[in-house]
């Protein structure tokens, strides 16, 4: 699952996603519409400290997993937001994003690639604590085969699963880890 | 002189170009200069084609050293444009680099840190043939070291040395592949 990028590569997918913005500031630019403008750079300056706040975990290889994750043809979009002071998460680094792929790849097989589906990583961290929600919106082809997953996968020393609960289109997954 | 960039920071320096020409729309619309603005994101819709056609010249190790070289400490900045129909470059890649890497080597030497220094790359293909042509402003240290260092490294086999000038505060060398 996981893919070793080049430099060029990176640059060519960073390349589009930002030609993508700058097209639409100018989109709105030609309408007049100066405060939507303003509203998008605003936007990209709050995801750019997102970005920012991700790298600064120090978990290099489960940033580079949600900042890559898109770039391929996939039936899941992953985005995620950093919340909180930051914090070191180093130690965690290989069993999280271990944890994640694992997870990443079950979602991609219970997802109707026809549909859209979309998963939230929420990480927040606060009083020596880092608390990861995922949040999945999208078809769950098999409910009870994503349950078991879940039980049989649940991540193990450092990191606590708290809970997990599927509900029609949706499923939430709650995990702690404590520094 | 080369080194290797993890996705990590290929990003996190690609993050900070974009963060700084995101600044520079955002600061014009707040004077309300909407046509700065519209020249703007001319000028990087512009810069993004010339990283696009280097890179479709599939001479990657020479694209990387140009789109990465400003992101150290450096006594010279370097830019570039590719002009021209586009050409594969793969079969001179690694003696296009060495030479480029060694001519870069010894303007850090003969540039003074406090002052501005500026390569500029034009790389032109036509007629199953490229032209690059470096054009040096900046401090030369030692104009007779540089023109013997240049004597001395010309390239070999499919890259043909077309001529060197060394006037003042300027070098230009033009040289030639035939594709």
């Amino acid at each position: 699952m996981e893919k070793r990028w080049s430099v060029l590569e990176v640059l060519r997918h960073s390349r589009h996603d930002w030609l993508n913005k700058i097209q639409l500031i100018k989109g709105n630019l030609a309408l007049n519409k100066v405060e939507r403008v303003n509203e998008i750079i605003e936007e990209i300056v709050r995801d750019m400290q997102h970005e920012s706040k991700l790298t600064n975990l120090k978990a290099d290889r489960f940033a580079e997993l949600l900042l890559t994750y898109n770039w391929k043809a996939r039936n899941v979009t992953v985005s995620y937001e950093v919340l909180g002071d930051g914090g070191d998460l180093s130690a965690h680094d290989e069993e999280l994003t271990k944890w994640c792929c694992a997870l990443f790849n079950m979602l991609e097989q219970q997802a109707d690639m026809n549909r859209e589906n979309h998963l939230d990583v929420s990480i927040e961290t606060a009083d020596g604590e880092v608390r990861l929600f995922f949040d999945y919106c999208g078809t769950i082809k098999d409910a009870n085969e994503l349950a078991a997953w879940l039980e049989r996968h649940q991540p193990e020393s450092s990191i606590r699963f708290d809970h997990f609960s599927i509900h029609n289109d949706e499923m939430t997954v709650l995990i702690n880890i404590h520094l």
